[in-house]
């Protein structure tokens, strides 16, 4: 097969200069910031200018200093180089962290990072009240290009990609089972995914300035919220302006954070019947309004239903927030009890639809395992029937149900191991399995049983094993398990 | 197939019939704590005679009243009889409890029946130290029956089931993948297995009692032990002698109970090769050693190492305690940190070999996940290799590794459904999971931090729920969980 030679060795140096392009490309984001602080005449202008160069004369070198005698790259260097683009991405966009007026370390900066491209939005800082507007928009706007895509991003923009193993990083980066082309080429795609993203991106900032929010933090909750990375320019997270107005958009735009990208693409160019034919989809929808009559059930039963926003909007927003992994509060949903607690673990672990920003083990392997698994008991009872899985009217083949299947069983070993590593550095075991849970599903909700006071108060050591675990998460694991079998080393 | 006849209706005459046997059975083993208790001059010897009474006189009449047009069973009645017999041995066997001079109620009392026939060992007793000779030898007892399992108990004694389904039913309740049969007849390789674990039980019994150990103690205890049951005659278990030879003992005798009983058979006949060719078996030797080692480094690394128990046999006990699902305490392993504690979750989740008498999810099924995952990461970068998972050197079958992936993916998805069953009925959160993974497991521990007293305080919807799981979780979740399905039911 063409597709997959693995017979020679890996092109490192064309590997190199790609990654020497995209770190130009970092390096022009990071002008955001900086021209924020700037604006606001803020004394952290200059850790974003140095980090800036810096960024900026390392792609220039890389790209222009390495001259690599041949530039294909196929399966392994997409998988490679996907990986190696937000690490690398994390560890020059940590320098602001480190170099601003309120320091962060190496670790707890790369943490930060990597909590932002990865949309987990895990914080270190106790508080991000104190934090400069330069500061706080870089939070938000790592988590707006790890959203919807490193790889993605540099595709749409830089169509040279597509004639170097774009599809094999495209498969890699982008979320789900099977890679939807909504048209013949992958720049082509990007670019349409991205538009979409941008737009709906522009709408939740104007529709959050025109109401109570301003300027800034109407732009950074746009960031946070379409990215479904949860970082909040402040302390209280979205309760803090109290604003059932605010609640409503933020939950609209979340959900439509965990709705598979390319079928909005399709619902846009009028083919809405694609949204009811979509399994996954329906399902999304199906869960959240049996999750919010559930919720109000509860809620009212356990005594906690004291205002009309108790039983509509609270709920539904913490609901969403769950399921699309954003991660942002509006509401104290502690107190929903036990059960609320339960079933949010629940919606949690799945997250909302692949080809969305949102994190999780994503809604669509939900519907394949729970296909497989009533075929199977069936198959304890009628041995001799072959029952095949359908998804969205067309039957899947074994090998895609194997790889599924194999796929969630890796993400609860992966949530374990990490816990149990957590445990091994002294975290208390039930926010070890908590915080691991929460950095691979990348929602980034810290268990404030820990008395270490969340993510801050943590050994570096865990930081770092957190920070591969929030990696692993959003890239979902294939991509980066496999740089650590010998499997893919070997010629 | 002749095999699967789904085609006529379920024989329900026969299976009453049958079950009518069966009870017959048990009467005849609950003359054991009758005896006890008018040997001590207990009280409690009427509610042993009545209940054996009701038992027998049920028993005869079902068996003699009912004639059958067919005396025919096939797979379904395999699988609704093994169900059947669990419950309606729970709900005969909870007579004394509800009786006796330490009465309980209904549901205490089938509570306490299920999970000692289920050899899970949680006791709704505050404490089993008051209790009559008679009830405690009934308690042991039958988690002796359950942990090789009734239907084969009955297989074994009664030859005419053969004729009629004894293949189904012996698949339905042993546990495993795949269910080998020692000699050509399956009355025959009942026999063995329970001649094997009746001489194992009696070897327990002399070694204990040639101990510290008093006559009565040392039967209760090999009946807990060899069963992998758990329950104690004492409060405080084991640790109550503070012998090392008493641990060292129970700690053989309970790795044995988690070993594949078949493997022992051969084992005794003189093939010692099988036990090295036994992926499985070498591997739950590979676990105990490796978890041995972590565990004496972790709790000397913690500070917890004050006399020489502390890093030799108390470690020890624990592993093979929670690796058979046994649950019997002799040491106080909550001091060891939570690395240890996570460790013992997962050995607790695993549990040891198929076809022994231990819970969980039997390492068996642990090396069919390891050897599929790896393959599926594999075949991530080599798409087009085609590998097979290997165990005892021969290829499994595609279906049959489909299975037990799909058996562990519904064993983690009970063990959260039943988690949040009960944090509906209020329990605490981490309670609620953990009580419901330590009765699907048959561990039976409880996780004191409930502030309810472990199993006894709760609500009594909740003890059903656990009840159910203890069932579900020692007949390996598929002959529970196919009666619920309409696949099962229709004709
Ligand atoms: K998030
Ligand atoms: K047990």
């Amino acid at each position: 097969m063409a597709i997959f030679n693995n017979t020679r060795h890996i092109n490192f140096p064309m590997l190199l200069r790609v990654l020497g392009w995209l770190l130009i490309i970092e390096s022009i984001f990071m002008l955001c910031p900086l021209g924020t602080c700037l604006i606001y005449s803020e004394d952290d202008w200059l850790s974003f200018f140095i980090s800036t160069v810096v960024t900026l004369v390392t792609g220039v070198l890389m790209t222009f200093c390495i001259r690599p005698t041949n530039t294909s790259m196929a399966k392994r260097e997409g998988f490679l180089l996907t990986a190696l683009v937000w690490v690398v991405f994390s560890l020059f966009g940590m320098l602001p962290f480190i170099m601003c007026s309120t320091p962060l370390s190496v670790t707890d900066a790369f943490f930060e990072t990597m909590s932002g491209f990865s949309t987990t939005g895990a914080t270190v800082y106790p508080s991000v009240d104190i934090l400069s507007h330069g500061i706080n928009l870089w939070r938000c706007l790592t988590q707006w290009l790890g959203g919807m895509g490193i790889i993605l991003f540099t595709l749409a923009v830089l169509p040279m990609l597509n004639h170097s193993g774009g599809m094999q990083m495209f498969n890699a980066e982008v979320t789900g089972i099977t890679h939807e082309k909504l048209r013949p080429r992958i720049s082509q795609t990007a670019k349409s995914l991205w538009t979409i993203y941008f737009v709906l991106t522009a709408m939740v900032f104007i529709l959050l300035w025109i109401g109570p929010m301003d300027f800034f933090d109407s732009l950074c909750h746009a960031f946070s919220t379409m990215s479904t990375g949860g970082f909040s320019t402040r302390n209280n997270s979205i309760a803090e302006w109290d604003s059932d107005y605010i609640k409503i958009i933020v939950t609209i735009f979340m959900f439509l954070g965990g709705v598979n990208f390319a079928l909005i693409f399709k619902a846009i160019h009028g083919d809405m019947k694609s949204l009811y034919r979509n399994d996954t989809f329906m399902t999304y929808v199906k869960i959240v309004i049996a999750a919010y009559i559930t919720f109000v059930i509860a809620i009212i039963l356990s005594g906690q239903a004291h205002t009309i926003e108790d039983v509509t909007i609270d709920p539904l927003f913490q609901i969403i927030t769950t399921m699309s992994s954003t991660g942002l509060t509006a509401s104290n949903f502690l107190n929903w009890g036990p059960f609320v607690m339960a079933l949010l673990f629940i919606l949690m672990f799945f997250g909302a639809c692949a080809g969305s920003t949102s994190g999780g083990a994503k809604i669509d392997r939900l519907l394949f395992l729970l296909k497989n698994t009533g075929n199977e008991l069936y198959r304890s009872v009628h041995p001799n029937a072959i029952r095949s899985v359908r998804i969205n009217g067309n039957i899947v083949s074994p090998d895609i149900v194997d790889k599924v299947i194999a796929f969630l069983c890796i993400y609860v070993m992966i949530i374990s191991v990490g816990g149990i590593v957590l445990t091994a550095f002294g975290l208390p075991i039930v926010d070890s399995f908590f915080n691991s849970f929460s950095c691979v599903s990348n929602i980034g909700l810290s268990s404030d049983t820990t008395g270490m006071g969340g993510f801050a108060g943590m050994p570096d050591v865990a930081k770092w094993v957190l920070s591969f675990l929030m990696l692993t998460g959003r890239l979902e694991i294939f991509t980066v398990l496999i740089l650590f079998t010998p499997a893919f080393w070997s010629k």
